[in-house]
């Protein structure tokens, strides 16, 4: 029993208290901007999750993230003989919970149709229930009257696209022309569909990365592999609701799972540049020269294709220095291609890693 | 059979390669110094160890360290019916092997006796083999001569010292006297010894924290509470043998292992102070203003014995924010204990930790 | 959404398919009587718990139990606001989703006072709802009319015992004569009660161990040395309810959590040797004989208090076989205690480990 | 500095002490035979190897192993500088070592020559100084003249064979012809060489699956999808030195690396129904019977290509029960391949599960 936990919590609360820790997650910001670490998607039981809303801010915080949207479905609410609909359930519970612990939470919903268009997430709304029509266009309609960023949620998922193959319908292109839809989730839990990386190139609409989660984070998330959940970054001008929806919009956005990252070049390079720090050399002997490449963020990068007679490969750990030995015999610069960042549908991204020679 | 892999690794490197990676520490510079990671006592199969002594250098650059000391036993050579004792084995098998990798080696040996003296680290020197003498005067002279840094090791091993409590006996006050004895452990392998501190604040001695491996180090420190291996933080001008050497007999150490620091407070505050920074508050409400406090240490802090009305108790945890609710009825500055940096035999470090207010 | 899959999930099912595996959980049975894993004290959404009934039975499932209980508050319903009270909620959602998955699910519920009677668990109800009463005493009569075996919960909570130390008031003593009050719990959480063993001796209850779990099992047990949550082992004439039930009205229990068992000897004994196997020598010196002890179970043991010249303690570890060199000057049987099996309030269990010597 | 503990240790085996553990391998043995679990490859600093024969027996017995072989180089020896060449030296500091901790420990060495015929084993030698002969006929000779074991190692190994194809050249086929040629390896360290299968069956040669380790097990096999180090199952009539060679010959052996087995069908069926135990059915529905399927070993199988209206596929994770939901439509049994339990190049292991039915 937890009441007196509760309450014993609470007055401790009115009289000072420390709250749970939030991970320090080590991805850089760009210059001028802030990046933030967040998950769009995600359920309770107030539509099919397993869990209570206040479990997906505090699972939130252990991953270290800034910002979550819970969206529960609006038209799948399988518990309703136990659980009354509420569409704005989650927001109502959460929403000051979150404050207290300097989470931003967003209000969302998930609008839950067969394809198309699919499964479209409302972000940034003020009233879940008004979104709640029959008809799917009147749905949308009412959240673009709220202001919500929409995301369309995993447009490959064979069990509304069977050959896994995502497709812009023309409800898509409609929404497109109207300035409606606003972002297409290209991780969705463990699935990556790469086609969205041309629709939103073409049309200039943020890539999306999140969990979709049900279960518990913590159990959906446990192999070392994983690093952490999908998600998305957000490139803000602060760490605010405010600014966080602007950047949104603006598209300024890249994804992660596991140790890929994917993003356009202009966000990805000056990412991939923020991570890294190259060394002076620390030793020179008759044929090679000696230097360190300092990886501090969270995600590994592998470098390949590498410029003749330097290394082939190159593997920067994660939070780890790399000692290069090389040759006297390469006069170029040194160009790899880092084969786990995407900045295009087929292509990753080439950088430049060049010793920090003594002039 | 590594024969055609050895011949293969030479050849690439030779035309260029990567080496292993050296993990990121999460310990903060002091202002002026760079803290660099060291272990300055271990062993291998030419004393009583178990390994080779390139697989010491590969250990601390998993571990992320800076410098490391392999220390072989003068006295005591067990294995001498299969592998000849040759004092500067380790050292002339590791001196390259560690360049390449930008790791710091310390040329060293232990001179071995019963107590008093005990046995004795000389670090620094250039010739191990004109240090096995018969007599421990004569040993210690001969490493003196050669510039060594003296370590006292284990001055309360029960083998040695069998009531566990460290004695400073003649020799010793002589040896410190003629400036000869630098340095005693506090940590040793899982043991430490509290009274150390008084010798080395009396004495003006260095704190040092050291593993005294014997087996495999990823096998000894396999348990996550134990972070890392024991260590000495030395605060040195810049990261070469030289400006660690001079830091050494300056005295500018402090040790950690499992979640304990210690060291002076002229040390152990800058440092404190270094791994934490407290934001602004990000909410408020009628009772309380929140804020966050960053540990991004790979130490955890436990404060304790928090001013009135203020949270009794805060923990930072590595790599963490944690989040504050501050009755607003707290006018003083916070001030704790942080029960896990000793300062002295039975002291703590007091620390103020205020929410950055905005003027 | 879990919409598809779902309804994917039903079809698969009507045209077979596998479920999740339970961990098989090593501890031996007792000769006569199959050992049930049980867990009878653990929360919902419906009372102050975080999480859906069905993630309780797979959570079971995934630590290997063979029977829970769920039990929510009967009178503290904190989310009622958003989940109508419904007593016999957990039950009915989870009676199908167990029966599938071969775990035996006990209906129960939690009646929840101020001391005394403090908390107490009606186990083997048939419908919360008639139990749900002003009066404690008539909620009790209620539970027992419908056949209810009753543990009394953390008798020593601190947050209605202040002092920590359990106490039989005189409702407990009352309800002990009627013969209503069947077992208290020794451990709860990470709690347990050195003088629950007292009253269980002296009035033949059954200890009891439980998580009470709020939260999620496998956030918080998920430790190395926790090694599992806490649980009550009973000794059961078959893996059913109706011969669950009557082993625990008999008392037939033992307790486990981390690295400790409690029990009474008659089954404490029986219980460790049918862990353990002693092995003939393999070897023998001039000095010594050497053998085996394997204990094949998920505890480990410490022995300690040896015979005179045997080894003065042996770890028998958790899964493991030990060797043991035996001077030949020992004569004697070898008897250790078991520093980890309780057998009273302050006894641990004395046992033999004799080689099987070759006749 | 061990020097003491050494002593202590000493005397206190003298008056009775306890080992280090060794770890329990979940592998069922076969009908008349008990199963060894051995590695017949591993190196120490007595060629390249990185450690102290020792090590070698402490994480045999902390991998749960029944036999290994230390089987260093004898034409590449390259710390003979500090470690002058003695062929017998790792067999001379374990054999009382593994002794007293009841591992059977096979005196070997490794003839290392380039292809053909490649690096070959000589396992249960006696003496290998007299196998260091110029010509690799004459020291294979020596070899057998002391009843040697031969295994071809690694026979597709990229640095002797760069298409990875293992080939059996004349003098391969002249061993066999002899007799001389006992085994194969068909797992080295993380390779595998499937071809291995089809000459071991052509010529009745054993299986064999080793580490080759030359750095620190626990360091080389770190990862759970591990389970532990590639290792050869010797099915033999007991535990003994005599009866591992005596199975060895016959080539009664299984592989086990990651979770991939391989073997004879001869062996690999009565092993795999060994692993695990059908139950009878628990419940049953309209349309399901639901039945539980146990493994007891630690070895996952994946079941594939399930009979018709069955599940499509089964995993049986390690150590766990699977429930398995049947449809009452199906009425032949139930028959799958076992994805991982190679019985031939590109073969698997074909099984029944049947429910244990009621009569």
């Amino acid at each position: 029993m937890k009441k007196l936990t509760f309450i014993i919590l609470v007055s401790v609360i009115a009289f000072s208290t420390s709250f749970g820790q939030r991970k320090i997650v080590n991805l850089p910001d760009l210059p001028g901007y802030v990046t933030l670490k967040c998950d769009f998607h995600m359920h309770t039981v107030f539509s099919d999750g397993d869990v209570w809303p206040t479990v997906r801010i505090d699972e939130a915080l252990r991953d270290g993230l800034d910002a979550i949207a819970i969206t529960d479905h609006l038209e799948y609410i399988p518990k309703k003989d136990f659980v009354p609909a509420d569409f704005n359930a989650a927001w109502k519970i959460g929403e000051g919970y979150a404050k207290t612990r300097n989470l931003i939470l967003i209000h969302g919903a998930e609008i839950t149709r067969k394809m198309p268009p699919g499964h479209i997430n409302a972000l940034f709304i003020t009233d879940a229930a008004l979104i709640a029509k029959d008809s799917v266009w009147d749905a949308i309609e009412a959240a673009v009257k709220q202001g919500a960023f929409l995301q369309w949620n995993h447009p490959g998922w064979k069990a509304q696209q069977p050959d896994g193959i995502p497709r812009l319908y023309d409800i898509h292109l409609k929404l497109i022309k109207n300035g409606w839809l606003n972002g297409i989730e290209f991780y969705n839990d463990s699935e990556y569909y790469p086609l969205v990386f041309n629709m939103c190139k073409q049309y200039n609409l943020a890539l999306m990365g999140n969990s979709d989660a049900h279960g518990i984070i913590s159990e959906l998330y446990n192999k070392p592999e994983y690093i952490n959940r999908p998600m998305t970054l957000v490139f803000a001008k602060e760490r605010s609701t405010a600014a966080l929806k602007e950047a949104m919009f603006a598209g300024r956005t890249m994804v992660w799972f596991r140790d890929m990252l994917a993003g356009r070049e202009e966000y990805a390079k000056p990412f991939f540049y923020q991570c890294i720090s190259v060394g002076k050399p620390y030793f020179s002997d008759e044929k090679n020269i000696y230097f360190e490449v300092t990886n501090r963020s969270d995600i590994p990068f592998y470098l390949i294709n590498g410029t003749k007679d330097a290394p082939a490969t190159i593997t920067l750990a994660a939070n780890s220095v790399t000692g290069i030995a090389l040759s006297k015999k390469v006069k170029s610069p040194l160009v790899y291609d880092v084969r786990n960042i995407l900045t295009g549908e087929k292509d990753v991204l080439r950088v430049e890693i060049n010793p920090n020679q003594v002039p």
